[in-house]
């Protein structure tokens, strides 16, 4: 064993490759070429579901039928992008996407450079979408307005997409959130995001998960971005439910996500209260693919040994 | 009314905006600033639930539990993509997605540029990802190698995206495919398909939907596509099953689409039959969104009212 090997950074990353390993072996994930991008199997699918199952009765318990349900499809409009700041904060996980709208030259001309082995990017121009990077994102641009007098709630699950290759298979490229997002005053938006912290860790004690919150930050780019992480730490913004995968190796893997917004998305979309203030908003996501592993990593590979109440 | 209002197009697309309309004031859809993106309400999403209920009985009803089951991101490799061609034949739909990868300083001049209001996509770069066009084109890739006698059954379903705006509703720039995939000799793959076009016309009936097969084609991009176009129709490798949403204004609109491609993917993936043979495939495709508004077309967009087997 060399001193590399022996160091804890090696010893995590081991971890992680061993459990991706598993994964496949049991045939819960399919591999790609991409480091983070995964197929999922029809038995992964139905652990995702019974984990849903389990949020969406959180959710009806605390909310009744208030939330309002929507989906979306995982690209949205560059014009919303844009109006989050989140090329600002997070360029790194951004996905652009670029399509051809040139002629049967144009075409011929791209075609003729692929065949000699070249790069044929640059035929491409931007197609007004962007993936969508958190759940709740598409869902702001139909709020600009006012809101009734007790805010809007909303159900929203979708694909995310973030631009980070990693060994980790908890750290997936493309994977699903489930967020119950309150939009109103800050009182309404900052209660929501507090409620959302018990009830997720007994969503997740309901899986057989051992959990507990962290106060955390997004992982904002760069210098300038390391005053807002310290920013959000300090103003206690993000909470996240916090799981070990990897024992000791490191701090655990979030796999819910508690969050106040503030102001950020009422002031850009120019949302407002009843009495005519800027909106404030919070959000709890459920990162289904990191608690589905964790039930992998908790309860085993075999889903026929699960706990009887856990079985799918 | 002037003369080009009068005209079939403009009737015909008329007709397209009213629909939109019509499931936009419902609340099923919601409106996006992008032709062809929208937000899908709870109960769209029931609808599509429900249409799924039909499309997993019939396949089970066929094929028992041979069809292996996968779920794949909306995203896949690009050295996956560059296998297909679809570059070639269809590079107008295509999704390719860009990331930034630069450091500090260069995301301090996109910035800057951004803020004088000027373009920053020269900033990034290819992600090694491109968005998936047809539900089953990330499994090819995992049939590598010779396949058992009997061929592989796939059960796939997930989003595709085309970059084709379009006021039509049926034409989304993201929509979901639910697809059967038999992978194995040429009888194996042509029965497959064959047997389909009945199967997929009991499960729009049973739906209340009226439709027929129609010999088609896809539509293979420039004058170079225009034979491949004709190809494809003169050896009947392309059935559509379609269902009339404007009358006699066009030719009806492809709800499922079942194909034969020879052995396009088993060359270009490298996909063996037992007895050493290049894999031929054919495929099944229901489209699920475009299926749910056939049923608002016939049915109404008050689901409350349709008929007692079909309620959501």
């Amino acid at each position: 064993m060399t001193a590399a090997d022996a160091s804890p950074l090696s010893d995590l990353n081991r971890a992680r490759a061993e459990f991706r390993d598993e994964l496949i072996e049991a045939g819960h994930l399919v591999p790609s070429s991409i480091d983070g991008l995964y197929g999922r199997s029809g038995e992964f699918e139905d652990v995702i579901e019974l984990i849903d199952t389990r949020v969406r009765a959180a959710g009806k318990a605390a909310h009744g039928s208030k939330p309002q349900r929507f989906r979306f499809p995982p690209v949205f409009p560059r014009e919303s992008f844009e109006r989050t700041d989140y090329i600002a904060s997070f360029p790194n996980l951004t996905g652009a996407i670029n399509t051809f709208s040139g002629d049967n030259k144009a075409h011929a001309a791209l075609l003729a450079e692929r065949s000699e082995g070249k790069d044929w990017d640059h035929f491409l121009e931007p197609a007004g979408t962007m993936l969508v990077s958190a759940a709740c994102h598409p869902a702001y641009s139909m709020l600009v307005g006012t809101l009734p007098d007790d805010g809007v709630m909303l159900d929203v699950y979708g694909y995310c997409f973030r631009h980070e290759p990693a060994v980790d298979p908890a750290r997936m490229q493309a994977f699903r959130m489930h967020e119950f997002v309150q939009v109103g005053t800050p009182d309404q938006a900052e209660g929501h995001r507090n409620s959302w912290v018990d009830r997720g860790l007994e969503v997740l004690a309901d899986l057989g998960l051992d959990a507990a919150p962290e106060i955390a930050n997004d992982p904002f780019f760069g210098r300038a971005g390391r005053m807002l992480a310290a920013n959000q730490r300090n103003e206690n913004l993000k909470t996240e439910l916090v799981v070990r995968l990897y024992g000791d190796l490191d701090d655990g893997t979030a796999v819910v996500s508690c969050n106040c917004h503030r102001d950020h998305f009422g002031h850009t979309f120019g949302i407002s209260t009843a009495d005519g203030e800027e909106a404030h908003s919070a959000c709890v996501g459920f990162g289904m693919e990191r608690i589905a592993l964790a039930m992998f990593r908790t309860h085993g590979l075999d889903t026929s040994k699960w706990p009887a109440n856990l079985r799918v």
